[in-house]
């Protein structure tokens, strides 16, 4: 799992016990990813005694639903976030694996916002605080990812091969996020239910392929 | 984990950046396949107060083990439909990477279903509704591998070594399950029971090895 | 995590579609073990009310513990004689994936056998179904990993560079655990606390590094 | 996942099949470290009921969500550190392969602790109990770290480029953690809320960067 990059190799020999290695970071992220994402099904059930209308009690777990796909596709947003930005990375500084691991937590962290948000939709005053730590979590790890990104900018990890047009285009596509959950949470005050839609919304941006970007020709 | 692709590398050079990297996909893939596979068995278990009689109690659970058995093989037998696809690609693109995505959604949501059967498998009427849904995600399962090698067709991302045989056979492999989940579910309708078998049966039928295809010489 | 082999490139450059590849094979086959291995820990608890004297309540969990690190240490065996027989290994054929499988069923299932055990094991008539059960499990584990290796031998998968010193030293190490299963299976209906240590003791068997063997110069 | 280490096939071609491959173990010990720090948060919850005041409800978590992070963050510096020793390595030997599944016994342990930890950290004398069992568990887990790394210079396992000064740093930089451990375990014993932090001091000491060390230029 941990082959020595070859370009690295090539470009700085004597460094190389110097800087921790950029596939080993990715292998662990991928790790935590993978379950965080896969975690999430276990939050989803039936009340006991649903036997004589199951198809009803599946039905009326409906937010569960909703927050699981909600919660798949922003971990699975991050996900696709996180191999844009290694992808342009000829190499990981410490701060950046420790911000890295930063991300990690808040997205190893989103099963919990989400079951709480799956037990107490029905419920009036709750809904509006799960929504909103909801929407604090998500947005957190849209923080984080754009900061992650930045730091590599900043700091001179990007590839020289990377143009500044793709580095600017990554930038502009990790910042909007911020701006809409935001205003998604404010909304949530009043509309839990809304707020939780307005979160897949921004999931799903996320998920659409950039025209001409990350997509290749 | 991240090794950039030989291949790619001298076909390729300056596209690079562009496209998505198929080793971290298969990566992240293989980790939610790999979870997804094994979380099943935390839905088994005993009634509490089974201690009098402990080999009478497990033995009665026998439908959750059956279950249990069914899914690992679907999960099985789905990763290694994709360790197929994957093998005769040279490259993804971004809607490759998405579609993958929505697969590893389904994949990840079996465990729930499972569950569901295994609990109201002896429940009149409870039973017909888990053996639908369960066979509906099978179903959306088998709907979206095929989908997502029909994409990769399509787009042009399958590698120049890849015969037009070998293309035909792989199209062809994933295609008769989608007709056999459909007259399952409407059988399963009428005999749940039977149908839990015949999922078992495509499952099993996915995962014997093709004479003279993907098993080699 | 899917560099292509470079040693098969050169040796079969045609045939590189018509086998499935060893590292993804691999790379699944370590998530299930990993898996199954940190699910365990899921297991161990102490009851309700126990804060009034906790320390005691933890003790009383011995137990568990024995078979959590029993568990443990035969899943790290298994996990160490799938390295050490992949390490021999020039390719795998269609059937060596599906017998992997198989094993993986086995490996993924332990956690259960586990529970009922750490549940069971002050119970009289029940500790001696659970501690049955576990050997059986364990046993089944034991025999598919010799299955596997076996067949990778005589199918010609292993590679040209093992010597059959090597070789036959692997199938002998993988051999004498289904005796000694089959032998402490029926001391545990006896004397059921006596066989985990029984099955301690095979694990930790297989864990003792090899003279001369895979254990280098 | 498991491509043969271009170095050491040039180095010791002829003893490839004999030493068991690091990459196949740093895979293995990834998937068990995800694991393990994504598991954490199946811990985290609120009582029935505390749907009236769900805010208040979270916030009265905070001893949980403070075992949370702690207990994530020792995990990260424990991989962190296990990269780091793996990065020096030249090839892994038996004992080496034992001992770090010794340490991933323990590292896939931590969850219990903390889940002990959160449950009890209200109650008086289960507070002491949990503080001093979760403080052992870290203390074991930075023990085995350290043996491992002493192991591996000892044995001869590190590479040929890695300089005296750099194998010095590490050596010096494993050692503080075991002192810190014990003292603050003692202190525990008087005040569990103080141990806690403190046990988040040390993994936060081991998280931040080296100057000149491991960090890079």
């Amino acid at each position: 799992m941990i082959p020595r990059d070859r370009r690295q190799d090539e470009d700085v020999p004597s460094g190389l016990a110097h800087h921790i290695r950029t596939a080993r970071m990715e292998a662990f992220s991928d790790g935590v990813f993978a379950i965080a994402i896969t975690l999430l099904v276990l939050e989803l059930g039936v009340p006991d005694g649903s036997a004589d209308d199951l198809l009803g009690a599946v039905l009326a777990q409906w937010p569960s639903f909703l927050a699981y796909v909600v919660s798949f596709a922003t971990i699975g947003a991050v996900w696709l976030s996180h191999t844009a930005i290694t992808e342009h990375l000829d190499r990981v500084d410490a701060t950046f694996v420790r911000l890295n691991l930063l991300l990690l937590l808040v997205v190893s962290f989103i099963p919990f916002p989400t079951r709480l948000l799956a037990e107490h939709i029905a419920e009036q005053n709750a809904e509006r605080v799960a929504t909103a730590l909801y929407g604090l979590t998500l947005l957190l790890a849209s923080v984080l990812i754009a900061v992650l990104w930045r730091h590599a900018v900043r700091a001179g990890l990007v590839r020289a091969e990377s143009t500044d047009e793709e580095v600017d285009i990554l930038t502009k596509r990790l910042t909007p996020g911020l701006v809409g959950y935001l205003v998604i949470i404010a909304i949530g005050l009043a509309f839990p239910l809304a707020a939780i839609f307005g979160y897949g919304v921004i999931a799903f941006f996320f998920l659409v392929p950039l025209p001409g970007g990350r997509s290749g020709r």
